[in-house]
């Protein structure tokens, strides 16, 4: 039996957002979806043909009924999904629109997966033949106990000889850049695949850069962290706002000796939300088919995302052969009939 | 200056049912309503011409905001209105039909207003020139502080010569019987007219009732607990429910000395929520018309809860000649045109 | 060529309903359809296979193109209709449920039909091979110039030996018991076939019937009053109203020398509004078959008002083959699959 | 490892009903839903907590892919449906409304199901550690080498020792009552359990049945229909249709030496489609956890049926507490909270 | 007590809109808004931070209050507003989109605001501690009477020391311009603030400007425009349409002695009605905080009039600080979470 | 009487579409047209103010019904649809969103008109009074009989001295490259008006080209085709897709002796599908009222073509006037009012 199933931990949320652009405060009605970070990045890689679980705890109610309908409707195994627990966390979207920026107002304090403690798990038997386990800076966000959780999964997953992915993935509406900071320095030590920034580095781990070349350095201090913490791969994009209908995309691989970094798509947007889970997705994805070929993975996780981009919901539903089309037609699109 | 507003105090929630009858887990839709209690009297009395105040608190968000606007726009004071704290409290409604019951789910622990103490309102100006005052069993529910609060409200109306209406509306997802036992009989002292049934005096305050006529000696045991209690009059309703989209409702009136039975309706259902404080409203604006035409009140309060399962949301928005002509129409409706 | 055209005269209007059976004064969402009394007798008669055309004006504007494309998707002729004018008639309609009553509120004066002048209209070219025509009270009660151009069509009707019947259709919103009186004498001797109810012929045309039997002296007063003005026959419904969702409905023929009476439907509502005009369109749609059948006639009535009840809209859009087999299943109605 | 899981073979189609009670003539918008007889019976099997496979063939594209993740979020195990063919089935269900009856309008011919033949299956793999396998004469009315499938299965079925249920769901506009029975006749030597209706019985199989007293010698030419087929038990229900929107519902069960027959139910409709597969699924249910105490069994169909009727969509998902709780309050639904 | 409450005057009509960008012909549903120039000014102005009153006349019934409502919502005070009168004012918006454009279609002739006198207003208690008060020419072309009112409540505004701001807003659809210039000359004199354009003073007041450069000669026009009428500030936008989606927006200031432009704005449209009424809004906002920073008003105008035309409806309900947040991103969004 | 009328010929399928950009495996509710390439010909010939019948063959069913209402209401003749058959051809279209391609999914195998024979229609009546023949090649890779059809009905309408134009249209979802290529040899003889591309003659007629300058080369070599099949004119456009929201469109008019070639228009989408059948019967409707100016024709159809892209729907159903306001103003869009 081969090894290379994945498996994400996270809160997977009720997301509400008023149609047709409204504004919260406007609508009488709002459209219902579930996402959440690791959920979405296990949703894509189902969908990307990827053996995947996901791993959370829901309430054992209608809202948590819903959850699981709808993570079970896109593959992916909820075998070790407990039930339990008061709420289900929610989150209100207002979508923006040109000038007016797109606006989360979180409801998800107190809920079921946050109020969850590390001894509901079993990791050892989750991580049973699994080669990947990603994990995000929001689902350590969430409460001290999570955080234990998280620890304890990131200590089991290396013991299982698991392939660990971590997203920074700060959140200022759950917690300061100081908890942030303790947190990540605890968990990168288990980590080979790093989703970050050169401002998550400044911000959030207080790395100080200087010199004249930004463009430059970012690569030198890049590399350098990533040798610090014996990380394989570290990736991440840059996104140019022209509106919040319009962004321009790029992304970018850096490793412990070398970089690399792909060219730019403009694009018209949807939803954006979860485009940073499907660049994740589209990067594990590439390394899963084959771990030494970061070029061809940076670049599937940025087409991922881009086309993210044109699909309502949290997370991107797109068969890999709709990803490999768009390459190549370099962003175009015709009609197909 | 005529001494005749009308103060209310409770939580108002955010409410979201799936459209089309349709269960919470297979919803991808959900429409918006603001609702609670205390605000549906105080709506229903706003549209049935009098002056009303609502004292809540609301998070200073975009879905506070969206319930300030809900309560303004029906013409409610809401001057009296505290902003502030993290969540307003949600709730889903699943609508039953036929043989399939609703359900209501809770989202509401943690909210901006069970976490309100009792500082942060000032009774005294509040009460000035106010001459009735309305709060219910879901208040108490909330939180220690909140029933603090309550106390400290209904202590300050007595002082200010205020009117107290007290509806038990007990709630099994919000508290235990014995917790609202404690409660109640903190609050019974104060209140000069109670929503309630025989079965809440033998449920919650655990009066044992005996005797071979039940009709007879639930009137008997009302009117002495009327007595009991100093408490002027009783009111509640008998449902009779035929399906989730049909039911019989009469409504009874109890002095401490005598008693009153309406006839019965039988109505088809849009919605029941609500359908209590309905009641409660069309009472509440005929005793404040006449206080001693109980009749007449709980008249008034039938037509008004039977007429509001009519209308989708929580509260009747319907005008007095509206309620006036169904009672002349007996019930029957004819197209006016 | 055979001669059995129908021609109908009068105004459609834009109907605008609140969905979910909201009030008007708390939607923000309109339901559009486009109908009146003879448009919607034009429209079940079409689709119960005859061949009809409608007269009325119409402004030249995306409204007006709008019932145009309307009555021509249903196979209306509208090769007569004019255009030109200012505005379209509006109704909008909110939606009664149980004991709360539907309620209409008209925006239709100074619409470009009520503005109309008889020249604008070649009553000789438009009877040209008609055997029917069919006008209501509401026609006449829109404005002066109006009345005129139906007396001169009536006139016109006759010197081309075209049948004509008339709807009582009296509408307190659009003018004075008075008002109609003095009209409807104008047009009565012109009629051969009437629709009119006992209450019609007490309220407007101010007849004295006393008695002890009522039931019997209605047939009696009916019957002289045919015979009066030298009306084939009179039809009528009687309805008894459960709620604005439920009603009983039975219809009657009352000739000079004769009655017949039918059974009673008790039916489920989904949209009442031209109920009365189904029923004329099945009547007329009977005698145009056969004149001399006034039985199957108001049977036929009866069953395509009955149906309408059950459709969104003005008009009944249901094939002869339809109503003929809820005639078969008497009002009950099973799947076909 | 316990032997209970259920198997059940057949087509599932894409339904499409337009909103509102409209008709398909005058809609532009319609709600689609996933459905089939044995689809049906497999969800809300699952949904009353048993473990059920489908087995059909679904159409390698978008609308495929639809059909797939409808059933796996209702958690139906799909790891035997094959992929191919050009079309997926469908159909238009016209809802009906009071006296106007339901429309089923089918669009099925030449879909993957139907074409479809046996050697794409292993039933040998299929029928597994299987303990009931479900089929209904809708999926033999498809297609010559559908029906070659469907003995086959049911040969394989008895191979595996797994009992049989069959539903003889005649569709007349599917196929004629001469080809089902050739059909039904080589099909009951393996059926079990066994649901149809007297009816079924004289049209279909052409039974001759005299006798003065109707419900007497119904019941004893089903005893005797069931000890020539050598079957264990008959099931059936009586519907009683008031209007599109009511009806009244009792069941019976009837064995080689015995009968049961229900009380009956009267209520409210929603959607009336697969009421007779919820049936089939709740008495499976009751009978795969007792096989031998038919009473519940048939009790629980019925109670699921009646309760499906309340949902929209051709299955049921109810859970088993929400059915017992049915049971329990006798069809009256009180709401929950 | 402060002196700073607004005043707006000018008719609120019903605003029906197909939606999805259908033409009106197409459509079968229209969504509702409430709007109209002076009653966006005032909620526009109220959402940034001001007392504000509307005066209007609206019908008695469900169109009426359902204005009302909209108004109340939204924070405006309508103690002034009269009702009575037949029919509130309608108008249709057809949305345009890329080269098609938007189409308004009015339905206002005969409403309760054009046919009220001035009668039936006291002016004296509606400018009792008022600091501004604002109109547009939409109002004067409405009808004689109004026009007559108009100027009573100029006159009545300078007696009580009220700055006036008027905005040209000419509507071909409405009068002519020789009507509008008529009218036009009888308000100016009153006027403190003016939204107008160079090209409004060529087509409507008739003035002839030549010379060489027009830009320069622009300024220069103006510039001796305001001297003539002693007008403090005049104000207007440059718009260039790229599509029905897609403009560039810059405004100007110019004062008797001195001129001032923006930059200009490149955005996309979701509603670009009452963009105007938005700029005049964030214009006075700004002069109201201080009168003689007449930069930054302009700017606020523009920035308030950009945002705008991303929300659906005539009038801006953004905050003080989302247009302060916009205009320091320069039109950039990024997302809040 | 004048000989001007047009006739199309082809298929008219119903066409379901998912709302919001949503993708086919995710939605749950689809928007419903109807439209085909001639159809969609038909219906913008008649709303640019031409004669036009559509024939087609149509199941005697609500959704032919449907179909046949569509038809009407835009005023199309369509008194020889023939009515029968089993189904009516049905397609899936779901909307691309940027660098997302729109996909079409045919449902329409077996449909009534595909298996429509020759006999069922009477040519020479239909040709009777007839200016114009319109068919493309979508219609003859429907089904061998319904190519032997069309040639008859070529044959027949070149004896009754009907100009015919041919859209090559070619769908490669419906037919391979050399059936069309037979089928188009077949076809040319009759054509005058030629809708095609140089790829299409390169691709399906494969004819080889060579040469150093390709623009140059194309206009020789249609020159050379046209004059080769005694074509009058061969009419097409050029499509370069920015995304699937915004494309840039040109179009030419290649003679036997001369060429001309459109400026282009950049433009946004709502609806792709029926741009070139916007195309064609601009250009038909430019040739129907001034044979030789074929620049007027080719830039109507052009300017027709772009507008249609603004409507959902397959179909454009734009007025002569719209189109040519909007050709006077170069694409841009002014609101009127």
């Amino acid at each position: 039996m081969e090894v290379n199933k994945v498996v994400t931990f996270g809160e997977i949320m009720l997301r509400l957002s008023p149609p047709m652009y409204n504004k919260i405060e406007q609508t009488n009605e709002y459209q219902a979806y579930y996402g959440g970070g690791e959920a979405n990045v296990a949703i894509s890689l189902v969908n990307l043909g990827h053996d995947v679980q996901f791993v959370t705890k829901l309430p054992n109610n209608q809202l948590g009924d819903g959850a699981i309908k709808h993570l079970r409707a896109q593959g992916v195994d909820i075998s070790h999904v407990i039930r339990g627990g008061d709420n289900i966390g929610i989150y209100f979207l207002e979508h923006g629109f040109g000038g007016r920026p797109s606006k989360v107002l979180y409801n998800r304090k107190h809920s079921a997966f946050s109020e969850m403690n590390s001894e509901e798990l079993d990791f050892d038997l989750i991580f049973n033949n699994v080669k990947w386990f990603h994990v995000s800076g929001i689902t350590l966000a969430l409460s001290e106990s999570i955080r234990q959780s998280t620890l304890l999964a990131l200590k089991k997953a290396k013991e299982h000889h698991v392939l660990v992915s971590f997203d920074f993935n700060y959140r200022a509406k759950l917690w300061s850049l100081k908890e942030a900071k303790e947190a990540f320095l605890k968990v990168l030590p288990y980590v080979d695949v790093c989703f970050a920034t050169i401002r998550d580095l400044k911000d959030i781990l207080e790395y100080k850069f200087d010199g004249p070349d930004e463009e430059y350095t970012r690569e030198l201090h890049m590399m350098q962290f990533a040798k610090e913490f014996q990380i394989d791969y570290m990736f991440g994009t840059d996104r140019e706002v022209i509106s919040a209908n319009e962004n321009i995309l790029s992304a970018f691989a850096i490793l412990r000796d070398k970089t690399f970094q792909t060219k730019e798509y403009r694009f018209n947007i949807i939803d954006r939300v979860g485009g940073g889970d499907a660049f994740a997705s589209g990067v594990i994805s590439g390394l899963l088919n084959n771990y030494s070929d970061f070029k061809c993975a940076v670049e599937l996780g940025l087409a991922c995302s881009v086309l993210k981009h044109t699909l309502y919901g949290d997370a991107s539903i797109l068969k890999m052969n709709e990803i490999l089309e768009f390459m190549k037609s370099s962003g175009r699109s015709l009609i197909e009939r």
